[in-house]
């Protein structure tokens, strides 16, 4: 098994519901070709669509893709990943500490 | 504050502590710009990385990867985006409905 991002033109002006939707037609027919659609993202205003995806072969989520009517243009095996979680968001204690009572002497 | 997936070239034969060293070099300077990034794959065979940040605009984006040394090709703003976990693999019940114990009485 390994992981592959793919990406689709033409998907201008399509809308979170449609993409659902789309996605839906990929997760109808993935089975027969031991591949899982995890995550997909939209950018509706150039019209392009990123797929990342599990599976056997690039050739078996292209033939997903093209079962479920919207054949990928371009599929990348993934060597590599890294993951950020959010930084923590530390509480700001810097204005805490200088309004905190300083009981050093000040020199004259 | 909106996501973005950007594209980067060039990246052939990377590793993936190369991967997370360049992503640190990301890391180190988005604050300022309000960035985030969260996720990075690489196709080590094409060279091509795909980065998932949070941030402002497309052009802080832009910046914390240009100051990290390391232009991005392509950008594109995310209007949406699906999540489909693993599918649950469900132990096959068949068998064990099959042998077991029917005290219905069949019809003569």
């Amino acid at each position: 098994m390994a992981n592959f991002m793919d990406i689709h033109n033409g998907f201008i002006g399509v809308t979170e519901l449609q993409l659902r939707e789309a996605i839906g037609r990929d997760l109808a027919v993935e089975a027969a070709e031991g591949v899982h659609f995890v995550h997909a993202w939209l950018d509706s205003e150039s019209g392009t669509v990123f797929c990342l995806s599990s599976g056997p072969s690039k050739e078996a989520v292209r033939r997903v893709h093209d079962q479920a009517g919207h054949p990928a243009q371009e599929i990348y095996e993934l060597s590599a990943e890294v993951e950020e979680p959010p930084p923590v968001v530390r509480p700001d204690l810097t204005g805490a500490a200088v309004s905190g009572t300083d009981t050093r002497e000040q020199s004259p």
